[in-house]
């Protein structure tokens, strides 16, 4: 299958093309190298020494025999070139990861506000239109977020996307309707996935747009195995404070002697995923694309849930690290439960990767491998969901 | 009070800005006078003929007295001019009209999908931004529509903004949560208004920011009791395809002797509202804010529901129009129910302009004396929902 990956050159985007590639679909990478560029803004670097993307390629090609193509273009600028590549790709499907990814960063200040609204929200309605504009019968595939559900209902299991609600009229009588899940989204990134969900459901009611969008957990983990092929392929690994994510920061901070970062009480719920769980749950969704005037399909791409704190007392017990308590930088709840339904993919034939399986790898070939390329004054966390909350910190300094 | 009236040469915009000088408001219109060059694009003019802003505000200061200044800025690009504004002028409420304003427009293309998309997204979030980082506790009126709701719940009369839902849990305990009102925008348009609600939630929630979200139904209208004062400062009447609402259409239609133009079978329920009304309810809105903490304020602004039949052969009999029934271009059912709450206005003391007062005082002082003004060739409504449609009516003609 011919398949455009929007995206293509960051932590999701580079190993699923990979993947797909290596089972066989003919790939096209589209990206402005954008991840890379903010590196650059928050002078940082990924962990691991990624290759520029002509490296990676030529490297792909040596140890696979496959060819993936890339494009350079802004997806949330360049429609017609977008459009071009649609029609004369005859693109079947689209993997849209062309979003700026990171709720930290789009907490930073009114710059980075400004660009993760403007970016992601022209990115995903670009690729819209030019799908209906193509006249070609594109699946569309987008890496969304379980933080588009907020907390969740009454403790209950939250459900793949949609909810069916009860509704009672004045005159006393119940009526039931199924719903999109209410959104509560908890920063400026995850508002714009939210908007995100009401460009699909409008596409798919007035164009037919066929659409699956993946609420995804937080992604641990760096190898896939076709990262693990050569140096040149490997995956990024950001453990700064605005990029990183939980579980990599802990690995990475294990590594160097660097007290492990829990904020509040850590007693936040999460979702998570392993990298080599999210190629696949990628290929299985475009394996199975919603039937033609079907209802937008949403999956749950998560496999278990942990508190946060609870994973600090793992790595610290695997690492032998102290934990620090460090005042919350968001604006959130201390405490909060979190069930998770992913059926989906699990009837899919997803088989997950657990912590147990996984940790003690990415502690020994990644963390510890890499640990003299950590710049220690990038791990705190210095972006701040309000005024206040910065006010206080600068205080506190 | 110090008011930014952001769109104020639009519409809504001009009439409001007038209204609230005159009742003492210490008026700033900001606009980037996109309205005019959408004419410019469509080869339409306003049936009335609208003098240059400049002229506008020197009429305004001959026959009251009083001061408007204008800023001309683009407020979905221009953030720093935007942000400096609110600072130095210290601005106490923004009123935000600056939105692409027509659904028909919004579907044209993809050109005009896409600036709708970027254009009222950026314009709604860039002041958000802005407000918050003033740091100045500045009320946000926005002009949003009642297209956001869709057809409604079961016959039940539309809320405003925030719907009661139960849930049951698997366990058959039944849970009641308060939910924004589920989406079911009918348009690119109509879709950005429900995207904007998400802003607002999000920027109340996180930031504090007081919010008074605005669900208006169709104007129709067109003097307010300022505007009448001057002809220098008569308000637009838009007649065309795309940016003419059905009950004004139908009014220019009857003066020059143009067949009624009903979509479909004109069993299309509509809410309206009459310009005066509009710019009434914008005044209470300023007077009635959210305390501070409060949730965003929604409020229906219309007065009636009518079909579109019905307003047709109200108009045909007051004039002796023909009618003609033509295809739809929308994509929606021919015919709906829609009952509508809109308590909280008539409590803060609206008195409603009713079709019967209004609608031949539109007749002669309006669509009659400046018939010669109309290009008919304009009047057919050539925005197309989908491809479709579009193909169907080019096999038609």
């Amino acid at each position: 299958m011919k398949v455009l990956v929007l995206g293509g050159d960051g932590f999701c985007g580079w190993p699923t093309a990979l993947h797909l590639s290596n089972i066989g679909h003919d790939v096209v990478i589209v990206d402005n190298l954008s991840r890379r560029k903010i590196d650059v803004e928050l002078e940082v670097e990924s962990l691991t020494p990624i290759a520029p993307m002509s490296t990676r390629l030529q490297a792909w090609k040596e140890v696979s025999g496959k060819t993936i193509e890339f494009r350079y273009l802004d997806v949330a600028q360049d429609y017609q070139e977008l459009l071009d590549l649609l029609r004369d790709e005859k693109v079947e499907a689209v993997v849209h990861f062309a979003e700026q990814r990171a709720a930290p960063y789009s907490m930073k200040g009114a710059r980075q506000k400004r660009y993760t609204v403007d970016n992601n929200l022209n990115a995903t309605h670009n690729l819209l239109c030019a799908v209906v504009e193509s006249g070609r019968d594109i699946h569309v595939v987008h890496l969304g977020t379980m933080g588009v559900y907020g907390y969740g209902t009454a403790g209950m299991k939250i459900p793949e996307g949609y909810l069916n609600v009860q509704v009672t009229t004045p005159e006393g009588k119940v009526v039931e309707q199924e719903i999109l899940y209410p959104a509560n989204p908890g920063s400026i990134y995850h508002l714009t996935k939210t908007q995100d969900a009401l460009f699909f459901a409008y596409y798919n009611k007035n164009d037919g747009l066929r659409v699956t969008d993946l609420h995804q957990g937080i992604v641990w983990g760096t190898h896939t195995p076709e990262t693990m092929r050569d140096e040149r392929l490997i995956n990024r690994f950001d453990y700064d404070g605005d990029y990183g994510t939980v579980l990599n920061r802990f690995l990475m901070q294990a590594a160097v002697g660097y007290p492990l970062t829990v904020h509040g009480t850590g007693g936040q719920t999460r979702a998570f995923i392993h990298i080599r769980d999210t190629v696949k749950c990628i290929e299985l969704a475009l394996t199975n694309p919603p039937k033609r005037g079907e209802k937008v399909k949403i999956f749950n791409q998560m496999t278990e849930t942990h508190r946060v704190r609870e994973l600090a007392d793992l790595v610290a017990g695997l690492t032998g690290a102290k934990v620090s308590n460090l005042p919350n930088p968001r604006k959130e709840a201390d405490e909060n439960e979190l069930h998770v339904e992913n059926k989906c993919f699990i009837d899919l034939g997803l088989k997950p990767t657990t912590l147990q399986d996984g940790l003690m790898l990415e502690v020994t070939e990644i963390a510890k491998k890499y640990s003299q390329r950590c710049d220690r004054s990038r791990i705190p966390c210095v972006s701040y969901w309000t005024h206040s909350q910065q006010d206080a910190a600068e205080k506190g300094r």
